[in-house]
């Protein structure tokens, strides 16, 4: 951890209590800064914040979920580049009257996240703030960085995974009651799809983004950064065991934070899966702009993405 | 900005005026990930959390100044560790009402800061929160990392700089008066030793710190990680000229916040100054364990350090 809001005492026994709790996930810490190691390829980060009340409840997960779910939403963004996960440095802001025991439990999440993904906790910071939150700032390589662009009329469109799985969740904590456990593990323990994402890169995909805000919110991002149109059938989209009726599809295509990958692939892509992780073909790149859901044909209304600033 | 915070809309709105106030300070931002110039060297990174209340309060200083101030002091572990600047990833927690004008002044200080050190703000994150905070993660690369760890004895202990200035500034404002204007500029607009650190390091500098606890913590922190014991004859640190009196030398050692660097040479180091920060010889390493200040040879108690998180 950096030094630079830690002093002496009690807060050392902070840090030793995270450090016990990330055993050998840590990396070598308690300098001022930490040495990246190196490797193949482009370094690639990206930096994300995870707060209490925003994109988690501690009423509806634990503190080692919501540790867990704050690395793997940042490790997500590695996957979308099609980059192998080198570590990540995690500041936590805690309430004052946060235990050690707690700062445990969470980081020990973020420890078990990143080194599923194959890196180490490499550094971080701890604060006191009003409520839980903790920006994960992830480092990556990867040998052909995949972006948002790229994307070409033709291309076929494709999802990871299955879809709709922590909006079930949501909708179910928000209506009082306690998920299945297969739609509370899709929102407290996403997967973040690294090994897929590489794969895919390697395959030949053309563009690239992970699905946080929602397969229609982020179809229209790759859209817009690629130049193109996207049509989406919603009788291809997978979906979650627990996304509930009347309208399956129309229920997944909304909902945010699956950690999936979205990517396009040349035409003549065909794989069904990827290290168990199943692959869908559920539209295809025109020339034009936006994106259209089609059911037997006929668009649909966007359902509206999730927005955690308005 | 990463996405995955991020909606259409109103969002996009504030990040475009964020992207307009940091003009050719920002990189190419606007995907999951961002890929990071490649250098010379070791990549070295460190993250750290500023927020308000807690690190700065907002009736003490402006939104551009919080925002400079947060970058710099990320920043100064660069400096720490001998390294040059490639960029930072800011990732900022606002009120919900702030407005995309008060984002850009936030954030035009993190540039102004990040520019002045050679560097870019090459992506980030934007949530809402209850109060303003910025967890800046810095990226810059060193031939030779220097460490905490590493002073011999006999070297001698060295200080960039004039301290206590920050420490004015917030007994000013906590007694209800506004600082003399070398104070306000010590504490809100603090000069990561970028460049000097860079040359301390080639100069062969044994073990570096940067100054974010205060003197007499910091030095605790150098002569743990070393396995050395420090004295700091008092007569010699460079004060601030804003430090008040009664017992000057005292103030300064225990002020937090300067952001200068301390650290340790071979004993026939001599320069007085480097790129116009002037150099003090303020101690000498010992074979032992923690930190005596003298005066007239005699030792003096330690003032507390910071402690945020109490």
């Amino acid at each position: 951890m950096s030094g630079s809001s830690l002093g002496p005492g009690a807060e050392f026994d902070r840090i030793r209590a995270i450090l016990a709790a990330l055993g050998n996930r840590a990396g070598e810490l308690g300098d001022d800064c930490v040495i990246v190691p190196d490797g193949p390829g482009s370094l690639v980060a990206s930096t994300d914040t995870s707060a209490e009340g925003v994109h988690f409840r501690l009423d509806w997960i634990s503190l080692e979920e919501a540790g867990y779910r704050s690395a793997a939403s940042a490790l997500s963004d590695l996957a979308a580049a099609g980059a192998t996960v080198t570590g990540l440095l995690a500041a936590l802001a805690a309430p004052r009257k946060a235990s050690g025991e707690q700062l445990a439990q969470f980081m020990k999440g973020v420890g078990d996240a990143v080194g599923a993904a194959g890196g180490l906790v490499l550094g971080g910071d701890l604060t006191a703030a009003d409520a839980w939150s903790a920006t994960i700032t992830v480092l990556g390589r990867a040998r052909r960085p995949l972006r948002r662009r790229g994307a070409r009329a033709g291309d076929g469109l494709w999802v990871t995974g299955r879809l709709g799985g922590a909006r079930a969740a949501v909708v179910s904590w928000l209506a009082g009651a306690e998920p299945e456990s297969e739609a509370h593990a899709a929102f407290a323990r996403p997967s973040p799809r690294i090994a897929a994402g590489v794969w895919l890169a390697e395959q030949g995909a053309t563009a690239m983004i992970d699905l946080s805000d929602g397969l229609a919110g982020d179809a229209g991002h790759l859209a817009a950064a690629s130049d193109v149109g996207l049509e989406i059938d919603l009788a291809k989209l997978p979906l979650h065991p627990s996304v509930p009726g009347p309208d399956r599809a129309l229920f997944a295509a909304g909902g945010g934070e699956d950690y999936e990958l979205l990517f396009t692939m040349p035409d003549s892509f065909s794989e069904q899966s990827v290290a168990e992780v199943p692959l869908a073909r559920i539209g295809v790149v025109r020339e034009g702009t936006g994106v259209q859901l089609l059911r037997d044909g006929k668009a649909v209304g966007l359902p509206s993405s999730y927005n955690h600033f308005a």
